[in-house]
């Protein structure tokens, strides 16, 4: 069995809801010893989603690999606690609302006191600085703020319904993927440079994340004035690619849009004369006809089901897949040979768990999946003990003060 | 002038399109020196969106702070290019089908022989095993097998009109982020044991890269068979919070669904009586009447403009915003408080580009945007000498033998 890749790094989380926990998830799947902190009555993401016996399905997954320790922030005794565990820690990961850390006894300045060169990666809605780092922010507004809202809709004048929210909480996880990076970039530095103590901070805003992810947006839009607009199920860059219904009802995906795949679809929707001819040469001829385009192509479409289109344009070897919901993933072989769904045993329930697997893969890895999301202070006793050194009889103390749980 | 965070490192791109690019690109930005390697005729990349005089606005921060060279894969000559660069570099980042790279001559076996411990990073659409990893696919294949598209929809029977499609390229986006995080945490792995010269291999699918962000998905089907359903404009498992159409015609976006927001949004809009009331008590019971407490919230947005709504909601510290597109982003304070939308000096064009900022942001770290996305073979010579160690003669003959250009 091999070790795990990030076997040796210790985060502390001051996290809740989702980015800040999601982004110390992906580094407690790899192999880092994650300390969650969390209040006495839980992160209120324990509350989401699906309950079964009073437990979250999602919490199975969301908290996976992690240790959590419960500890009242309120207490004047929690920030002592909070430094103990800080001094052994090579990095935080938190998500309060800037400054609010500070404010605690737990900021920056005081767990680099105890903890020189502790890096540490801030998630909030803005950013630590600017004019707008203290307003109020969730997912939902930095995707908002970033532009993706906006451009999941159908093209303007198709319908009066609202621009639809991408149905996860993308822009938390999108923070989490980046507060990662950051954080292992800086720590890739501190060591490269023998621990120079150096004072690494990451500054990751849910509405940047998203604002990054917009590829042409902004320079098209400073240059020509152009405000990019949705586009419903195509691509504004690129044609033909949209879904297309199938005569059973179904919606199939199909992306052609290199020379030789449109080549090799035209041929098989029978319109072989399209290759070639004016207004279907290279992909900006085609992005401009692409209405006509798609109307050929869903003519096409509708004359068959979905499996059949799924085995036909697989045998032509055009990129294509039916719209995946989760029974079409939890049946799926290619997942299921790469561990990407499994199941886990979890306590908290009289089955095993469906988890989807560690993502990113690395080879040679030792499995990942070490326990699902504990229970509110599970590790409480040996987080105490064995990182922070309380003794036992100290531990019975804090306890009865209400500090710890 | 702080020093980059990403230093020192060095990465060969053998990559085309989006996925593997923006991974690098994420790695240029924190000061890594990447080495694109580009056919002859360049990343097809660089003909996608709006052109002017014939080059690409996207290009421009799409390739930023990369450096090119130009190589004919296909010639006899190309491998030893490829090793000699490879033998300077620690990691390749790569976007080929499955196995196209060993049958090139490049493949991890090849490159490791000249440079032992050479980190790679493969993204692909379904990963480099399995029944399906010879399988054609694109971004939008690997959102609709993760199962984002399903779940970014209208409520099953609300419209005809397909699934919509994110507005960006999300699938590659993600992928490149996860690809990112691998490459980091290998690299870390490597230089914290000194150099062992172990294999570190990452393998990242465009389909795994969407599931991975699928939240309760999984775990509620396996265990309850339940098979989630897109949510328009909400959120299933937080209430209220939706976007809201404003008496202008906008959409602004409300997010209350803790409690204390819960009860400033209903005092806001007059309807104190339901905070605490019975079918409105904590986030479950919302969510069960979301269609109620939507149509509330509607009735009092629609009675103010979208520039009212966000100084009420602002004012009571409520998480809103208007739903923004490219000109509400380019005025946008915030960012420009944090250089997240700036102007970038572009040879190929005559005025300044807009480009988005650095994400994630470190503190202290140097500018960061050195120079706009580079022309075709821009560093063919200078990466020959200085990092392969060819002479100017041979660096001529290659040209005319058109192996690079």
């Amino acid at each position: 069995m091999g070790q795990r890749v990030l076997a040796g790094l210790r985060v502390m989380e001051l996290g809740h809801y989702v980015a800040a926990p999601f982004a110390s998830r992906l580094l407690a799947d790899l192999g880092a010893d994650i300390i969650k902190v969390e209040p006495p009555g839980g992160d209120p993401a324990r509350q989401w989603g699906e309950q079964v016996g009073g437990h979250s399905l999602w919490w199975s997954s969301h908290a996976r690999n992690k240790r959590c320790i419960s500890v009242d922030l309120k207490h004047r005794a929690a920030p002592g606690i909070i430094k103990r565990i800080a001094a052994r820690c090579d990095a935080v990961v938190e998500n309060f609302r800037p400054g609010q850390l500070d404010r605690m006894g737990i900021g920056p300045d005081a767990l680099r006191a105890v903890r020189p060169g502790l890096i540490f990666a801030h998630i909030s809605g803005y950013g630590q600085t600017g004019p707008d780092r203290d307003r109020a922010a969730f997912g939902v507004i930095g995707e908002a703020i970033g532009g993706l809202r906006h451009l999941t809709d159908h093209p303007p004048g198709t319908s009066d319904l609202p621009p639809v929210r991408v149905g996860i909480s993308i822009g938390d996880s999108v923070s989490g993927l980046y507060a990662a990076i950051g954080l292992l970039a800086a720590l890739w530095q501190r060591d490269r440079n023998g621990s120079d103590g150096r004072e690494r901070t990451v500054d990751v805003a849910l509405t940047e994340s998203m604002l990054s992810l917009m590829e042409g947006m902004l320079p098209e839009y400073g240059m020509l004035g152009k405000v990019k607009q949705p586009t419903g199920g195509g691509i504004a860059t690129a044609a033909p690619t949209n879904a297309y219904p199938s005569a059973d009802d179904s919606w199939v995906l199909i992306a052609a849009n290199s020379e030789p795949l449109f080549a090799k679809l035209m041929t098989l929707i029978g319109r072989p004369e399209i290759i070639g001819a004016p207004g279907y040469r290279g992909n900006q001829e085609r992005v401009a006809n692409v209405a006509e385009l798609d109307r050929m192509i869903g003519e096409w479409t509708r004359q068959h089901t979905a499996v059949e289109l799924a085995r036909i344009l697989s045998a032509a070897d055009i990129p294509s897949s039916k719209v995946y919901d989760a029974a079409d993933i939890a049946a799926d072989a290619q997942y299921g040979s790469r561990a990407m769904v499994r199941t886990v045993d979890d306590p908290f329930f009289d089955r095993p768990v469906l988890h989807p697997g560690v993502v990113p893969r690395l080879e040679g890895d030792a499995d990942d999946i070490r326990w699902p999301g504990p229970a509110i202070g599970a590790h409480t006793d040996a987080i105490l003990q064995a990182v922070a050194g309380y003794s036992a009889v100290e531990i019975d103390d804090l306890r009865r003060q209400g500090v710890v749980a």
